[in-house]
């Protein structure tokens, strides 16, 4: 049996990995605060599938007590992708895989830096759950991921073999994860972000929810003219989206429940937003292709300018 | 000697008026609230040039009431120009002329279908003043006035006799109000957007004042691109505006004492805002010559999801 250590029990970790759990999985939990609750209290999970409590997780709070383990899961936030160098490291032998369960562009750069070329995967994840407390997470939509090789900055890395996906879907379908694998992560990445972008930019900028975007004629067209430019943004890229997608997210925003997206939340709570990864990743690798990508640079700006984690100085003067 | 009428008393058309009363022009002041606290008390002016007080003024709620005057000054938002067709007939002799102080472009286009072509101005104003109470204006900085003629929608109305906009001028300039004729009124205006456009975009958008945006390096920048944009537009509608002027308007901006925007002090107060007049006409114009004008439309389609003033319904599931 294979061992997975998670890095970040948070809204998004917490689940996966209380699911791998429970399946069975040689799953080690890396936490922060939580940790004496969990040893305490276990991990609970409260699902649309089912809630269920795992009295005895094998729970760390630091990654100097957890094992080596063939899988390494990234669910931090990639505002903390910093402290990767720190982090991962001790939880790495010489044939561990690294999954990066994160938003946005090229957030497996700093982790491809540490665990290797054809080492890494990332993964999108599409889920709707949020931590309700300590060690208890609520999840309430969704769940499903798309999984595949990290290529690299340049696209040049090699593929992790093929029987490691293997493996990791094989695991993941058993915990009743719904996973498929892919052939072109990026695709995958600028996909995401084509709903990302406009509806946490907008959220936040706007400071409204998803269907208050929707129902307001001026900031649905907006949202889709930002997704206009994402798809532009892809294609210079290199990545092929066909025009009808943009008609697809846009129906699928239309039927979905009200909700914050994971960035409004983080502002709403003063926590760091995750810009870089998902408006300034990809502003740089369409300019450095030839498009301005003019309508998420906007965004891009006028959320560096609303984040109050950083620069507190220059913002004190509003 | 002249007549003017004076719609609107606000705090651009209170100093305005004002100062051409205090000269010894024959104004007549079209009031709101105000028309019984000034027959009592005058109207007031607070300015950075002096106070002064004008104990009698003339008055007048109501345009049937006024006589009929050879300039009629309109200096409304032009949010309320739709009133116009009610409000100007009643004032108009055979050879009157009409003065559009406003902020915006074609902002003219209602005035001159009541007035005639060949018969409108158009003035650009670079104040700051307030309304602080009735009947009470505080002139905070600036006055300076460009006039010109409203060339119409397609550029073909025939130009303001020489003869009336010197009268104007010397009217103005006795009164101690800073003017100048322009005989490109339409670049005057592109010009002023390039400000505007950013800035009272910006301030409501982002809940900040003009240095809280100057002082933060990515609104700072997105107001420099919005400028850039603007520009393009201009450009595209044939009006030539050096590139040297973003830096200036950035330099002089840099140097402004801090300033809420007419824009934010209207949103604010839960008044409409001049969306169209400064948004749409504009892109309107760039469009229909060729040019998208992106950054303009991404601020325009945010302004019109935050105006709480129309689209009431959609907005409540916010």
């Amino acid at each position: 049996m294979k061992s997975y250590a998670l890095i970040g029990t948070g809204a998004l970790g917490g689940f996966y990995g209380g699911l791998l759990a429970k399946a069975g999985c040689d799953v080690h939990f890396l936490m922060r605060s939580d940790v004496e609750h969990v040893r305490q209290h276990g991990l609970r999970v409260d699902s649309v599938n089912g809630d269920f409590l795992l009295p005895n997780v094998k729970a760390y709070a630091s990654v100097s007590e957890m094992p080596v383990c063939d899988y390494v899961i990234i669910a931090l936030k990639s505002t903390q992708n910093t402290s990767l160098a720190l982090l991962l490291p001790p939880l790495l032998h010489s044939d561990s895989h690294a999954i990066v369960l994160q938003n946005g562009l090229h957030v497996e750069a700093k982790t491809e830096e540490i665990v290797g070329k054809g080492r890494v995967l990332g993964g999108c994840c599409f889920l709707c759950s949020n931590k309700v407390g300590p060690g208890h997470i609520r999840h309430l939509d969704y769940g499903n991921i798309l999984l595949g090789s990290y290529k690299g900055p340049d696209g040049n890395s090699p593929n992790v073999p093929d029987s490691v996906i293997h493996e990791i879907v094989n695991d993941f379908s058993k915990a009743t994860i719904p996973i498929e694998a892919t052939d072109n992560l990026q695709r995958s990445r600028w996909k995401k972000l084509m709903w990302n972008i406009p509806f946490n930019g907008l959220s936040v900028i706007l400071n409204a929810s998803t269907d208050a975007i929707m129902n307001h004629p001026a900031s649905r067209q907006l949202a889709e003219q930002i997704m206009r430019d994402v798809r532009q943004a892809a294609i210079a890229c290199g990545e092929t989206i066909p025009e009808e997608h943009v008609a697809q997210l846009i129906e699928h925003t239309e039927h979905m429940v009200p909700y914050d997206s994971s960035m409004r939340l983080d502002f709403l709570a003063g926590r760091p937003m995750e810009i870089e990864a998902i408006f300034s990743n990809p502003i740089r690798a369409s300019q450095a292709a030839g498009y301005a990508a003019p309508f998420i640079e906007v965004l891009q700006k006028q959320l560096l300018f609303l984040d109050r984690t950083t620069d507190s100085e220059s913002c004190e003067t509003s």
